[in-house]
């Protein structure tokens, strides 16, 4: 049964009763400060406003000052229990039959801004973001790219959910220009490196976790624990420069071939908005060690798409279709991982997936895997990208399609500008 | 000729007038809150104390609430000119021939707290942490433990200074506990992966850099401006098991086998402070990129050494005796580099330097080079020690010898906890 709300929307909304997903807006009055909203339809619900008038009336939040705040991060330190009773009251705030808000003259204009008239910024401070490596397909084709057929994945890829550290500062909001870096490329033969701007500016299509309250340095978070300290998801792009990446990431892996810029989404759709999409995730053979075995072993069906605009044309093609339940790893087994050697999360820390590939080209997570590292050109009506050039717009979407409704991500998009001279 | 304090500095102390090294410390009072202070001999200046009296009078610093923080992010995001005119005002202010604060009854006694009554906290707010690979003896020495002697050290290495992002929120103050990491460590034959207490702790003797002013995403900074966006410099325990690091860092790089813990000592000495012990930076061949070739490329004399006092002895051993104009690589050359891509910098950002080795084996950075990985046991007055055990304490010191006086670092230290069960 499709929830209705007394808020217009459509059937193709990614933005139903049903998903209610959190963000951060300012408007553009002059002095405008940051504060949490909700997505509902073409709308964003202003939670600060709602909270001051006393709306958000819970035992758990009728007293927390948690979205009169510029960030997410204060919300989803709270728990699932805060996060649960949210999504009660808000849910039955918005609904057709309810006239607290509906019939309130005075607040709904002020509560209720039009979608296009705010301006969406991350949704929480991150201070710690890791970046994991945990669809089999992208790690498979990387491997065979880089290093040849016979074995492309090393052993331990399939014992751990292998990651790396990454840049926070670097981290944008969907929408932002994205700088085409300039680094060293590898060298060809005995000549110096390549130095310039990357010649192999790629995308990868990833999502990310939000981690919600954290754990003390030196305890680790059971498997079967982990969901709790996950508050949601986002689309992630984790913007590669394959030529300064190749060059430098032997032995200490990836740095400036990534840190020059990742695009979030703005929109943080719950866990619980997923729960009707949760479906099983791969058997895991060899069974991995102790502390990575879940009761319950989760991936979600989220159906995402990749499209490119490439500069200078008006339309938008797309190269890739794949789906979140591709990860070998899944996100709680991520986080067990994360802390199983003591090392503390805190509310608002960021997990990306890794590249979601699937099994068929047409489900490849990036232009390396797209082209085979630019061997094999992608047609793209008209024009044909082996890499990423000046002017391309690169365009995540993800929803779930449920019945008569869709619980969507909205777009994580950007778009390359030349480097500085 | 020597710097002379109204405050008594003794002949050894580390922190003399020509030091004024910057920390954060709170006191054991009830609510005492977080703030800044300098170090001159055994005492710490309360800097808020000392801002609220009007005794910061200089034109830029005389408005700014940048003392009255839980730490020093924006103080050293003001930049030299600042720091320039807030070691100036300090130094006059504590010099022996000086009446304001000396004869003050009142207000000096609550300006100069005993440095045994305060707790020191960590200095900066951190948003990124990186860590560098510039020293090339310990390149080497690990490349030819892991890889063997022909090429031990990759092509790249000489091109750039190697580096991967850390993980800020396990980055504690000297004194804490560090708790040995659990995880996975590398198969024997067909078995299952290790899982367990890591069997290899490790130490690694590293300084690192903080940064001041940091630059927009987009923008490089220049390697020749570089030295104004550091304020300076602290010592830098980064913990590592080695046995998690060489089962989990093919392809990504370091990963849990760090972020379990990294120690910094409390007091940042300024770059200032350090000028006169500045010394020439190794020849680098081949030449690296244009962006990396400094006009003036300077390294630093401090003397290095690392102690380790075994479980249940009384005593202390030294175990390795280095220093800090072994790295091939300059700070300045690793802020460059970290920008060339565009990725901004943030005030408070952590630059590790990689471990420092030098040339002889009683100058390596970690019990991984000097044990060569367990196979030669350290001797340590009546024990042995191939990696380290429950109970090991380790301690950095780290200082500059003048002519009559030490800027020094203080002590950089850790004790190695059990893990939980």
């Amino acid at each position: 049964m499709v929830l209705k709300s007394f808020v217009e929307v459509e059937p193709e909304s990614h933005f139903p009763l049903e998903n209610l997903p959190y963000g951060v807006f300012k408007t553009d009055e002059p002095g405008s400060l940051p504060r949490p909203g909700v997505a509902i339809g073409n709308y964003v619900l202003d939670l600060s406003a709602i909270a001051s008038a006393g709306l958000l009336n819970g035992p758990l939040l009728s007293n927390s000052d948690c979205f009169n705040q510029p960030n997410l991060n204060k919300f989803v330190g709270l728990g699932r229990p805060a996060w649960k009773e949210a999504r009660a009251t808000l849910q039955k705030l918005l609904s057709a039959t309810e006239p607290t808000l509906r019939d309130n003259a005075d607040l709904r204009p002020l509560a209720l801004l039009p979608m296009d008239k705010v301006q969406m910024l991350l949704p929480v401070a991150i201070g710690d973001y890791t970046d994991f490596f945990s669809s089999m397909h992208h790690a498979k084709n990387c491997g065979t790219i880089f290093r040849g057929p016979e074995n492309p994945v090393n052993r331990n890829w399939f014992h751990l959910p292998i990651a790396y550290h990454g840049r926070t500062s670097s981290i944008v909001i969907s929408g932002t220009d994205i700088i085409r870096p300039r680094g060293q490329g590898p060298p060809t033969g005995n000549a110096a490196p390549y130095f310039g701007p990357s010649r192999k500016l790629d995308f990868e299509l990833e999502m990310a976790a939000v981690v919600g309250p954290g754990n003390e340095l030196g305890m680790m978070v059971d498997v079967n624990e982990a969901a709790n300290h996950i508050f949601g998801l986002v689309l992630m792009n984790d913007w590669s420069a394959r030529d300064i990446q190749a060059w430098e990431y032997v032995p200490l892996g990836p740095f400036l071939g990534k840190s020059f810029g990742t695009t979030i989404s703005p929109w943080i759709v719950t866990l619980d908005a997923l729960e009707p999409f949760a479906c099983e995730a791969p058997k895991q053979n060899p069974s991995p060690s102790s502390y990575l075995v879940e009761k319950t072993s989760r991936n979600y069906d989220i159906s995402l798409e990749v499209l490119i605009k490439p500069s200078g044309q008006a339309d938008s093609c797309v190269v890739t279709r794949s789906n979140f339940n591709h990860l070998y790893w899944t996100i709680t087994q991520q986080l067990a991982h994360h802390t199983i050697n003591g090392c503390n999360l805190r509310p608002g820390d960021l997990f990306g997936t890794g590249t979601i590939s699937g099994p068929e080209p047409e489900s490849y997570g990036c232009l390396l895997e797209l082209t085979w590292n630019g061997q094999k050109p992608l047609s793209l009506g008209g024009t044909t990208r082996t890499f990423l050039e000046d002017g391309d717009e690169v365009t995540f979407y993800g929803y779930c399609q449920g019945n008569g409704y869709k619980v969507g991500f909205g777009s994580c998009s950007g778009k390359i500008v030349p480097s500085p001279l």
